[in-house]
């Protein structure tokens, strides 16, 4: 066993100490809190709590850039500014989000209701933060920050994804979106849908491996889309459970035809 | 950002306060605790102390009503009340539950395994505890309770479905059962079952969206039934991956056709 | 009333007390943190440090072990000792998991973002513990801990199964593998892969009831392999949502044949 | 050590189960806060919400007597009731006390800092919670009590002492007030004061072992007061230091007379 | 009771909400944290990290002024830069403390157990700290650090004192020094030794009502010096238990004459 | 700035990084919690649980020690299973002197009280085994230990003191016990009693620099008795007040004197 002890002490000594996954998804969810009081139990007498509010949220990521080692050849103060400086037009985005569910899920009975309950609402809105950070070059927090997501919701959305406004989450459990996905404005993904890759091969980073969804696409559950050339055209609806490799015209809506065999059980007597 | 920071400030005057998504979950998580002294650590050592923590959790229930401000035109006391004057039912119909997954799964080797491990049996109770406040015209509450299981399971029960006794449930990732279903007793759901609504309008609120799953009916894994009109007759099976959106007589047995291809692709030397 | 709250205070005097399943969970989340210093924010400060703290972790597993009465007629403290001195064995397994992952997602940028946010390789150790304990005969708390695996990254691998080295798993979310399954080397499972049962039935306990997949097999995100007799051959690929109940020879490639129907819905002008 | 654990297990057997101190203190802490909001950070929106504090507080208190096992021949939860009953009036009389520290020490900036800051105010609040306990026969708790004030304060109260209104205290470190005291309205009393018991024999329990101080007496730092035949008669000022034996009329000034030897140790050159 | 329910929440409607004292104390003692690593388990990789640290600090110094609403008429965040401006200096004098507690105690074996064990360095540091709030105007912040201090060590220095450098403070409970003294450098103070006023009338407010000691005094356990015209002289010694309500020149040395009778009280056979 | 940051980063790397005084406080809480399960609300359902229990305190003493690099010539773990070989004989005595303070307290109720309440108890138990790791050789931690007591009780006994058995201590703010003291068995003493240094020169160290006090003796309240060359001879009783300097013969009674002056200060009418 002393070997085992030394392998391990050699390599955590090789190994650079970074923030724990869990602060790094608190810094998330507290900006979150931020912008949703409906959220937040912690409330605020005047602007000027929440502007420091603010400025501590950007302290704590200027930490977490720091000890993560989060750019070498660049100032992590000033990404940390970047970040909050772009939250407002984040924060409208996300709105759109919540519109989208309100409008979409006849389940939904208030604006509150989504933002408080609906963990496509949840999912959506880390991934938003997430992205911004990784345009950022920001590298492992956002991904540390959408597993977060994925681990509380099942909706696991790569922060490398692109993907308009208004987008559309239900149930969500299951749902996949790979991290060269193109997704346009006003997109409705219902859950156990995958936008993957055809081919996972590892020759195949940097490409475009994932599906491209226009505009005001619908896609029911358990559909599965698979490749970096396949692209649904804007107006389309996906049925549930299709299985598409290749690219469809907009306007186009595909069925899957269930082949089943129905056969009488009935016990005689 | 000042412009920011004030539309905040006056987003957060209109919402109103209420208790945490986290309390609300701690108060079922506890009820739970109380009637399944084998998921409890806590110990009681006479009835008194077990009638005291019962009327314990009925003044947090008030209070978290209270703060909800749950019912506007009723007695949040009495809605409290009733509550725990249903949960010795509730309780039964629980206990049905654990009965049904343990006679109908292998590897299940004890009721207290059932109880402490099966994530389908927290669902279910939870589901439960969120249905009774929702029949009681709770808002709010039950939806925060079920997403509550939904996260930590996977499994999405709405708690404005109706639900027989013995529901048994499986491993249940990705299974959902949406608002409007109706669901007998006896019934088996495996994983990734879908009962939802064929087609999703906002309109369509209030109406019988989901399906009505009879007595007895088996549906195995990735099953898909959907629709309001969709009636499965009781002791019918529903096949692994069956795509469902027309009603079934009972006795009925429906199987997924696969249709695959097989290549040889061993390497030729 | 009273009734109620005789019956749940005699039923808590037929139950054993036993360790939370927080407190098993966060155990075999220690031993993780242990043998992976890039999860770890606790860092030693010499070989003796390390090696004390795995003493504690065994002395921590022994305690559990006594108040889980886990081995009514064998010897606790040896069991936990037999369990650390396989721990080795266990880490290498690991690495070779992390290594699967490593090289065959092209979105995994390196190692250290394998380990720290791939729920897949969670999942995969946690079992790996698992499994150390249910080989060594220990009821409960295998399950117990695979359960915590599965609430928290959906995926969910019975601590019965055996599984070789170099197992790959992806997203995961959905993942289902049965306590009787056997899998070889070099495996790689997609998402919502099940490696299921045929049928269910009480009966079968203890009877081979899943699958067994041998080396170098890939199986896409979705497809459904059922039965305990069927064998899936070393170097097939089972394409995204192919439904298999039959074996396949070695080197076999199955395609799931979709059937869509596609329909042009422009609107017309 | 097999003995030696075997003692401690028999021990264990023989020992009541009872709440921790922590959980007794911070009952009345809890009560505090509700009667100060000056202390509190939580804060309530409607008159319903306070009432429904308070009676979560008694629902608690009715808890602790019957975990403590308090009350053997009477009836706990009448005991919390009137505990609640007679708040009101031990309220009005920490009023009194805080009106007292504020008129009578210079440094007190307003009833705010008095409230949040002077130790003790929070001693004798915590005194005043604890003797009513005490008259209503409740063993443990108010010594725990007034432990725990003792602890945070430096100041010892004995829950059995008899304390009028308007009591001031100043820094109170080391001030001690027996079981037996009885202490009059508008008493000043000062860091270090004892008010003791002449000699200590056990066979005095239940005798008059502590002085008595009437009303508007003044007692400076380090004055001791010894005996249960000792009365300090109303308007007398007792001077720092003093060591007092004997009763004294009312209106008597006693002061210490040093008695000091001044040295010039200045160095010569 | 409704009407003490009214009361308390009208009352509650007049108090300002502000932090608590808990997390005001917090603070306080994470600044000493920074300053002493002796102290601290939380290490840093660079100084980008202590800067970083710092600045927190500070951003959570000018939120608890908001709060506490400090400056009515000044600006917040103005008194934060400044406290952190002139911090280097409050510690250059806490070293000096650290050192004459060193130089003083034979009991001391390392400054790393000064700064880590001794109540006397604890209290001076906060004191420092809050003093230097005092001098900024900050209200009530001040006097809820030396009352946390207070409760932690019985050491009650108000902030309002004035102390040099060099100040030695040793086991130190019951030591008193009030809001108006003035103490010189190089100063030793025994615990048990009140530096008070003579007479305390609420009108002495803003007068001089404690005494003057000036450089290199001693004053041993138990000694009580009063009065705002009280000054004692550099270098004298003031003996143990001496009760001083007069000025001593420079290098007087003042004894306590016991006044004690012996009796042989050995039992006769 | 900028040099403050670098003076605190460049003292930081010279320090060594050892365990909080929080978590070797409360090392030493549990074992007093594992002794007198009057205290603990954690309970055994076996001997075996005892002894595990003890394990864990000895494999955490030792992680301590190895943290603290606490003994560099000798042998950490050693000195850790001596200091638990000891614990049932330091048990004994603790034993003792809870029947000390039963015996000689009349408010003392039972020994379950003196055992959950009594300060004096409690300091006497943390010096106990402070004591035991002194005499091991074991730096720093005794020091932290019974500076924690002193914190919580206002009770200062240097772990170097000796002490005997059935010490009885009463209240016990502000008593102080030093380093060389020496204090034989039945033992009384009482609030505010200094056993101290005549003078204090740091050349003293290692000289008998505090007194001896012999068997059966009784310190009351307030008095100080200094000085390595002062002897207070058993059955000898030591009255409030005293000072005392010299040493006193077996069976001595000492009284103090007081001098004090009455005034009739009647207002006239």
């Amino acid at each position: 066993m002393e070997d085992f002890y030394n392998h391990l002490y050699q390599k955590q000594l090789e190994v650079q100490d970074m923030p724990s996954n869990k602060r790094i998804a608190e810094w998330a969810m507290n900006v979150l809190h931020l912008l949703f009081p409906e959220r937040n139990s912690k409330s605020f007498e005047s602007v000027a709590e929440i502007k420091l509010a603010f400025e501590q949220a950007e302290v704590e990521l200027f930490e977490l850039l720091l000890k993560t080692k989060a750019c070498s050849h660049c100032d992590n103060r000033e990404v940390a500014a970047i970040f909050f400086t772009e939250l407002p037009k984040i924060y409208n985005c996300m709105l759109t989000d919540a519109q989208a569910i309100m409008d979409g899920d006849p389940a939904a009975r208030s604006i509150r209701e989504v933002i408080r309950t609906y963990p496509g609402f949840t999912a959506i809105c880390i991934y938003r933060i997430a992205h911004q950070l990784w345009l950022l070059g920001v590298p492992l927090i956002p991904r540390i920050l959408t597993e977060h997501a994925h681990s509380k919701t099942g909706i696991d959305i790569h922060p490398g994804a692109k993907i308009g406004e208004y987008l559309y989450i239900d149930h969500g459990t299951g749902l996949v979106i790979g991290e060269t996905c193109i997704i346009g404005n006003h997109v409705k993904l219902y859950q156990g849908v995958t936008l993957g890759a055809l081919s996972v091969a590892k020759s195949m980073v940097d490409t475009q491996r994932h599906p491209i969804i226009e505009d005001y696409v619908i896609i029911y559950a358990g559909a599965t889309i698979l490749g970096g050339e396949t692209v649904v055209g804007h107006h389309s609806i996906i049925g549930g459970n299709v299985w598409l490799t290749n690219s469809v015209e907009p306007y186009t809506t595909v069925y899957h035809l269930p082949n089943s065999k129905f056969i009488d059980s009935k016990p005689t007597v």
